[in-house]
């Protein structure tokens, strides 16, 4: 289908997505889910073909990461830049939060000229997602009361529940390779914890992942070691939607047997639920042999999981013996970027360009969340982008 | 008025701001000043009803902040943005300014593309502005001899003498309570020393603000206990200016009586001048011990002057009950951010709103700045931003 | 001549540097260096010209540096700036990079949406280089299987090899002095050792000197004591890009002889490689024993060669007394910088402001290096750019 003929498409169904905060996919209709992957496929080809759907002359995207990361701080940057916004990192280090500031009001100091804030705050259980809700109720009140010019958006770069740019692009990945999402219905993913030597990984990519894959008709399958527990409200929210939308959700604690039959793979390591609520009272008080001491534990306990790395062995258990493997990025190689880790070197070579292509789609995810919160009626805005054909490398 | 009539108002003053750096509020005409509010107005305006004020198809605005700051550095990042230029940070510990570099040659080498360099320097008394006006000499220098193709304008973003940028902003913020730059005559406006819990607050608020102030024929107090004195040249500028026109200046030593009456207030922490002096040579020598006990000496004169808060009770004496409270934020707010601070809780809470408010004039008067500075016909420049009606959000 | 005829001109030279990264330039033909001067030298005569150059709506152009930087740095930044690219720093500090990630998956992550990546590495002897073609060969897969839209190019911004921005705006600088690359022809050009109080100066520079003045048939003489040897086989190239051009190449062991009838002059201080050797694998293994003691032997071995000063003295054996003194800066200047450097305050000072305009040419050469690996057939491209008369201040 060309470029105008999915325009169209798109301008049958009704967005709520205006104005709203991309806090947590499961706030988000299914059907504003369809909307966002396509309008980030629509960008996408209009960028590859040279249109620039560049809609601001000028405005900032704050950057708010209060973790470190590459890939989705670049994604972020990169979509901002495509939309014809300037980042400006607010960086905890460099500015006055760290003495006392409060929230409320550096929200507003940043947002004078800000069109959106894209935050990632995964390290405190219980903290990360709150915090977003925190900068957006003063966001609310600084517009209401004539603060601010317009109510910047948030898009949420990973939180302690949620890392809805990730499980977005995975979810156009599988639409890319699976030729659509209709497709996808009855398939079997399965989402596995893997051993890593490291700890204290967020659980929010396997929440992410089973929270949304969910929605969209797939039999999930999460696998764990006995407890190595994802928090239970959100698991509970996966069961629903998998009842719902027709698909099924069960949980297993053996890699090897999860991965029978398997469409689709997503082995990576988390904490356990229970230690990283140790871990957040620890950071919190700073206590700095109490994280220690856990770090010992909890690596301790990892490594009675050894055997819980995906490898040629688990891939010939796989449907046709070539589940789809997926990651968010970095993986934890063994014998590449560890010794021993999540995945053996032969099976992530096989699907190390895919990863990548999977990463790929990021940018754009983030590109239509900003889109579609800003405009109304994206198809519409997407149509003007079109006709008025102006070019990204403009000459 | 309208936009358009507006602009031609503006262009019956003429301007002397063009190619002149703004290092000091004392150093311009009373119609300069007026000028930066009435572009900067005019401006926002603009930027509200979706105007693109941008000027510049690429250029770097340098951002070189020798001290922290979050809402002066998004102020410049915003301003810079809204005409076009990229902010390219001058980060000391990234550059080789830290290893002798000389001052002369790194405003040229960072300056070959740059049309706007803003500086915050406060830390050392009797430093930042003479830093501010040798970057300035350098540029003049490279500009005059070839090397660059323009004098960049320089902002001053906060020195160790005025901080002009925030003064301004509180000034237009005061326009557009009291309606008008004519309706402050004869307001009396009172800059109060107030108890924090720190020390080493720069001096340039207080000072700027009196200097400022003065110019518009407000009734200017100064309070503060005895010791807490400012740049005595600078306080006699503020007299020379009150006397001009046609307000008054004069100094007390009580916060309670000075609110009497009040129209306007500004309570806010500084350290004593002669302190700073001492400081200034500690910490050019680096001398730990010595900054301890400096610290540690003011913060117990600090503590003899707890009562000077403002709050309900201070309110009460106020014009009406009723004063407008200014602030540049972060306020040290009693029960809020530090135990017993400047201000109470819940007379910082009856003008939260409006100090936001009040920041956020200052991206625009930073713009008004460059754009005055670059345009020496600054009405004629806003006519054709006008007349070629570009959008900035551009759909 | 103006603009359009330059263009007609430059025209008739057909460029092989599209789609190619500029890593070394006797990598290049003497053809493609001398468009890249050329399209260098038409953009700053644009830009001079309020023309504005700018060619990308969006996109990214991305900054590693693994060493600090600032000239380089706001080169990159004002060339990027300039073609309509928004510069995105890959910090290592703040990325996940350094936590074991590999190169050919950060360089992917980091390239959806780029267009340029120009990286400093110039710390460890065979490295620098060797990582940018590492990034480079990750960057053509990603490309080949479909992850990346266009493949960035790479801009060298200094290795252990070479310093080619640096270097070709030396050439350029030369050129305008000298009226033309052809009148360079049989000049003398003396790349001399000068005593510095530092150790572990990069060899780029020099390299990147001989190297490429080689090829337009200067008399080459590279002067150092005895110990002080640069790469051999870059030696090499220099011997005989000089043969080839016409011109000469010799190394002898004093200054003062070496100064005699110099038409050009660059002392500067340098490591000897056999130093640089030791040194890199004292980094490498973190041995920072090893790497005091070296920096001791180091220093008092620079010590023996103090007078290795470039000054009024040696001023006088160049032709006519008036050689034109080159520096890459900062310079470390005899009692302005340091107790005893590389030149005398009265000898650089003579020369200041041609330092000044020598590095003025570097944005322009990165420009010209990512236009003409951008455009095929960049006189088209510019030609373009002049019809369409867009201006770079855009009132």
């Amino acid at each position: 289908m060309n470029l105008k003929d999915r325009i169209e498409m798109l301008g049958k169904m009704k967005s709520d997505l205006a104005g709203k905060d991309f806090l947590l996919t499961w706030e988000k209709s299914e059907q504003d889910l369809r909307i966002i992957i396509e309008v980030a496929s629509i960008i996408k080809e209009m960028r590859a073909k040279n249109i620039s759907p560049r809609v601001f002359d000028s405005g900032l995207a704050i950057s708010n990461f209060r973790d470190n990361s590459t890939r989705t701080r670049f994604s972020f940057a990169s979509a901002s830049n495509l939309l014809g916004l300037a980042v400006q990192d607010l960086d905890e280090e460099k500015s006055q939060i760290a003495h006392g500031e409060t929230v409320r009001e550096t929200a507003n100091m940043i947002s004078f000229m800000s069109d959106f804030i894209g935050i990632r705050d995964d390290i405190f259980l219980g903290e990360g997602n709150k915090y977003m809700r925190e900068v957006g109720a003063a966001l609310d009140e600084g517009f209401q009361k004539g603060v601010l010019p317009v109510r910047p958006g948030i898009v949420n770069l990973q939180c302690d529940m949620d890392h809805p740019t990730q499980s977005m692009a995975d979810l156009m990945h599988l639409q890319d390779v699976f030729g659509s999402l209709e497709n996808l219905k009855g398939r079997k993913i399965v989402m596995s914890w893997a051993y890593s030597p490291s700890y204290g990984k967020p659980l929010s990519v396997p929440q992410g992942i089973i929270a949304l894959m969910s929605r969209f008709g797939m039999n999930i399958e999460l696998a764990y070691p006995d407890g190595y527990e994802l928090i239970p409200e959100i698991v509970e929210i996966a069961k629903k939607n998998a009842m719902q939308s027709g698909g099924s959700f069960s949980i297993s604690h053996s890699m090897s047997n999860a991965m029978k039959d398997a469409d689709i793979v997503y082995p990576k390591s988390w904490a356990p639920y229970n230690i990283m609520q140790q871990r957040t009272q620890l950071l919190k008080t700073d206590d700095k042999t109490g994280l220690k001491e856990l770090e010992q534990v909890c690596l301790a306990n990892n490594a009675k999981f050894m055997d819980w790395e995906y490898n040629e062995a688990k891939t010939k258990i796989t449907r046709n013996q070539n589940a789809l493997y997926l990651h968010c990025l970095p993986a934890d190689i063994s014998g590449v970027s560890c010794k021993q880790g999540e995945v053996s070197s032969t099976a992530f070579e096989h699907y190390r360009i895919k990863t990548y292509q999977e990463a790929g789609f990021k940018p754009y995810v983030i590109a239509a969340m900003m889109f579609t919160n800003r405009f109304g009626d994206p198809a519409e805005a997407l149509k003007s982008i079109l006709d008025r054909n102006r070019k990204r490398v403009d000459l």
